[in-house]
């Protein structure tokens, strides 16, 4: 079609759905092939080859996808019809943000970020954060905000292959970098508690509800756009901080510092 | 604020708004700073230095970018009530589709994608294009729906940096690379003309319209956005292929070859 216009879509040909194991072997492969523990950048951060800036520029970058994960997990409470499942999301937010007295994973990412020599209202502020990171993270939030509850619930299923990155990021940062204690890597420690019951929850709502071949694919292509999303911030740190092509506007080292 | 909860505002200082040539002086500072001509990227480009893949790379990405333009203007024109504005508007969507016969901006990128040794289909099905690059032209075309008609055309003024670019393409893609020819590069020899038309129409709107210290401001903050959604895209073009770091699922060499 050289003027762009698109070739009629192919016929569907009816297909049986997987069967539950078997849909999340699917999921899961897709967790093998793509998640975010494969980028160069994690494998130079645990094994403690990052740099104190590197640090930096990651606990920045990443500190905007935490911050977004509660607006992330109120625009799909948003849409949720069932008092059910909205109270059972709810602790999402609360995981997050804190309730009254007891802080959240955000306020335990700034103490991560004080104990790297950031000054923790610069990394709240949001500045320098890398435009890719925001893009990235934005399109994260608007997906949810936007798709069928499958595919929102899908999106989160990253969390599946959370906690092995997460122990090797606390054995990592514990023994190569001095900053790291327990109380900085609080957030990292709670999440291994938190995640498998998000986990469990989330995968078993998405093997419920993919009840066909075609939400089969759905949850699997929603499941690979997050993984997705989790990938291309790191690229973009690698870029601009091992690479050292800083954007305009972004953190250079030396900004932000407590 | 450790939990990251946000300081009170600073109390607003009322402000002069800039004199209609020191705003545009401000606007025009902004692309002289972070346009995308300044990327390494372009450089290597027009200087002959991309390999054929590279090209190829630049090519399949950008047309997404190309693809979105259309829509990111049918995203204006349908929260415009004014039918003088819609009509001044509707040339941008007829310059890139085309008109009965007569092809428009994205078929010509065809002709480019044809002339680099790419199936045009293999482009126009936006497979392989790299996540960052879907993630800030989406930023883009939802900004442009989301945000003030005023910031939507002030975004819209990197064209104010375009013809430069162009011209500088179109000489060094004639000196450096075989595929290079009038055809092979029409895309690029047309915008010369299509863009200072609307350029000199967007920018005389957003003088006219950015009457207030906040509303230029908005508008500068607009522009830059604007300059990130196209920098990011050149970041990404080149940690995956001039660095060779290509993420899950974009294109690899060799795929999609006419």
């Amino acid at each position: 079609m050289m003027d762009g216009s698109f070739p009629p879509p192919p016929k569907a040909r009816s297909r049986e759905a997987l069967t539950r194991e078997a849909f999340e072997a699917r999921l899961r492969a897709i967790g093998a092939a793509r998640y975010h523990d494969r980028h160069p950048f994690h494998a130079r951060l645990h094994g403690g080859r990052c740099s104190p800036d590197e640090v930096r520029a990651w606990v920045i970058n990443r500190w905007f996808y935490q911050s977004r994960i509660p607006m992330k997990d109120a625009a799909f409470m948003s849409r949720v019809e069932d008092p059910a499942l909205r109270r059972e999301w709810r602790s999402r937010i609360e995981n997050h943000d804190g309730s009254d007295g007891a802080p959240g994973g955000i306020a335990r990412w700034l103490t991560l970020a004080r104990a790297v020599g950031l000054d923790p209202d610069y990394v709240a502020s949001g500045q320098g954060v890398l435009p890719a990171t925001r893009f990235a993270v934005e399109a994260y939030v608007r997906f949810v905000r936007d798709m069928p509850l499958l595919d929102a619930v899908a999106s989160s299923l990253t969390e599946m292959f959370a906690p092995k990155i997460h122990a090797d990021r606390i054995e990592g940062l514990l023994r190569h970098y001095p900053f790291a204690d327990e109380t900085s890597l609080s957030y990292f420690r709670t999440r291994l508690s938190e995640a498998p019951k998000d986990v469990a929850f989330g995968l078993a709502w998405v093997l419920d509800h993919a009840d066909t071949a075609e939400k089969q694919d759905a949850a699997a292509a929603a499941l690979t756009f997050k993984t997705d999303v989790l990938w291309s911030q790191l690229d973009a740190l690698w870029g601009a901080y091992v690479e050292g092509r800083v954007p305009p506007g972004a953190w250079t080292p030396g900004e932000g510092l407590a």
